[in-house]
């Protein structure tokens, strides 16, 4: 049996810490599995290391800072071999050159392209266990590479993937995804098990447990993940496929208080409006959530969506310079306002849920502002002031305290 | 024209360092010249990395060793091309992998074998400034390796070997190679040129400007190199074959006070003695200096040898415990010496030098204990109270002063 663990910065942030999680790894190790372990860099290794090129140059070419990032994953990966050979385990360290493993060439963003395992399926069967740098690749220059962002996930899915390891275990500092968060549920369940595209919407909603790419790498490649803790012994969240005959009718509840609403008011109910309105705030990097379009009076209409809070000042300012383009009479928008979230696989064949939810928003006086829906998952915004209390009606109603 | 700079610790140890760095290589730069720059890892980054691994593994695994020092020439050389990019200038850093610099396998103490350089070709003909890790290679496993003490120079000179650079420029924190050590004789003067093997012997005599590995290679390779100042403009010293017509008799005066001398006492006058003893000093990794035999009384006779005042004990120590082996009727040992040499390559056919010397010392009312001489070198061993004093007279006897 194959085991792949991954451990982020702050399980591996000083020399005890990483001693602890060489301990821990090694029970699997002495149970004759094989171990390969992905390691982020110790602490905030990376921060500092942004911090001291921007002091150089504040805006780094992002092929040496690629360059620079990577040794913060060499260092943690070099110590922990050093702890299992302090144990007395055979160990080695390995980067994405030594694999290789190949990216695209976006620097800071690059994308996992393929993986060699010669290396380390040569390595496990001398029964070493193997330690792989996350977050990192090289591409066809020969050059580093970072995955950007939940990047050391994303490497261990993908390392058990190739070696189609038994299991992936993302240790974090939480024991597992709940059903909502417990420091503002105080009665939230920790999930038994999860689906890969309820992991997605949690992930989504601000439940920072996994990135979103990790998740969509296990799922199209079908690797079983678990999200336990570094601290304790707790049994985790299994993230799979749905295998429940009955399935959950709804998983959790999640929050999202990151968000502002813009209403771009009277734009001329013609073709291509949307279009014309999106594409301008894409270009500009501006993300949009939740959209709902609405007829006004006459022969105009309104459209309605989210941004997140950062980029609403200029959001709005680009569409007050653009309305010869949108045709909009007015433009307005709204702070103070929440996501409230509910998450289920189970949701889309049963009817009524959405009914339940609005009721139990109903009877605790919150106002919807907006509402939208996926397959799995039926999102309202509600006034941030609101979205706690919320949040816990919500919880009530579907049932999920422990 | 193509130039090596290599820079050590000191001169990049922070943001400002690195930025000036960069400014100076700039000069040649834009001469339109090839600028290759050979950098060693940020101030005392190594010895961070060296404590924090011994506080996870007080006997790290060379092999991982490796791994995590090779981390600071990276970080290093990443942000002076960033440093280049601020200043508007394209360049490109690089590690051994990417050359790929390939070294033996001696994890700690590894030697270079070979050096690929299309890709710095290709970066120099795309007028970009190469930026180099120093100190590290890899291995036929793919394996990082780090060259030992001294590793960055040698990385320099092997590159401007390789490269067939005009000039290797090593810049410290003196501006060249003096007469003698500047500290102790007020006016020394600074050497124009130095060869090769004077330079060898500087360097192993305690003047720690290069280190012998690197001007060996030099040597090997005829490669021109200059030792100057990362902080003034003046010239510095040019290490070469010698070329002139007229030598000078004598270069310089260098003393070394990390010596202590041993005597082993009445051994049997037959064949294989020295070699046992020095075996058995070489199994244990003790270095020996300088070795005189003499005559004792009847048959046997006496052998002295200095070694590095920290080796003492064990050598002493080991000696009394193998006087079966040694046949030595006693062991004595005597520490507050040290060694003082004239370095030159006009000695050799200069008769009456070594007269000088010791008329100097003579005068000086220093007293010899042992004396060894070599091609371009004579070295006298003297109390370590009187050695500045000796360094003086000799230096004033041969007028090397300003």
């Amino acid at each position: 049996m194959l085991v792949v663990k991954k451990f982020g910065g702050s399980s591996v942030a000083d020399s005890e810490k990483i001693m602890n999680v060489a301990k821990r790894c090694l029970e699997d190790y002495e149970k004759g599995h094989d171990v390969v372990v992905v390691l982020s860099a110790m602490g905030k290794t990376t921060d500092k290391l942004i911090a001291q090129a921007n002091e150089i140059n504040p805006h780094p070419p992002k092929r040496e800072m690629d360059m620079l990032l990577v040794t913060g994953e060499q260092i943690s990966v070099s110590l922990m071999a050093m702890a299992f050979h302090a144990l007395g385990v055979p160990a080695v360290s390995l980067n994405a050159t030594q694999l290789p493993m190949v990216t695209t060439s976006a620097y800071g963003n690059a994308k996992l392209k393929r993986i060699e395992t010669e290396r380390i399926r040569h390595e496990l069967e001398a029964r070493k266990i193997v330690i792989v740098t996350g977050f990192q690749g090289i591409n066809k220059y020969d050059d580093m590479t970072t995955l950007g962002r939940g990047g050391s996930d994303t490497t261990a899915v993908a390392l058990a993937a190739v070696l189609h390891a038994e299991v992936c275990e993302i240790y974090t500092d939480v024991e597992g995804v709940y059903t909502a968060d417990p420091r503002i549920v105080p009665n939230a369940r920790k999930l038994q098990e999860v689906s890969y595209d309820e992991m997605l919407e949690f992930a989504s909603l601000g439940a920072k447990v996994l990135h979103n790419r990790s998740v969509e790498m296990a799922k199209k490649y079908g690797v079983k993940m678990v999200v336990r803790s570094s601290m304790t012994r707790a049994e985790g969240t299994v993230v799979k496929e749905e295998t429940k005959v009955e399935r959950m009718l709804v998983s959790g509840v999640a929050a999202d208080k990151n968000v502002a609403r813009i209403s771009v008011l009277g734009v001329k109910n013609v073709p291509g409006i949307a279009f014309k309105i999106f594409n301008l705030l894409a270009k500009n990097n501006i993300n949009v959530d939740i959209i709902i379009q609405s007829i006004g009076r006459e022969d105009t209409k309104d459209i309605s969506f989210t941004v997140a809070k950062q980029d609403l000042q200029d959001a709005v300012e680009l569409l007050e310079k653009n309305q010869e383009v949108t045709t909009a009479q007015d433009i307005a928008s709204e702070e103070g306002v929440a996501k409230l979230s509910i998450i289920g696989a189970g949701m889309c064949s049963n009817p009524g849920v959405a009914a339940k939810m609005f009721e139990a928003l109903y009877s605790a006086n919150v106002n919807i502002k907006m509402i939208a829906t996926s397959e799995i998952r039926i999102t309202v915004l509600v006034a941030e002031e609101d979205v706690n209390r919320a949040m816990r009606t919500v919880h009530d109603a579907f049932d999920l305290a422990d």
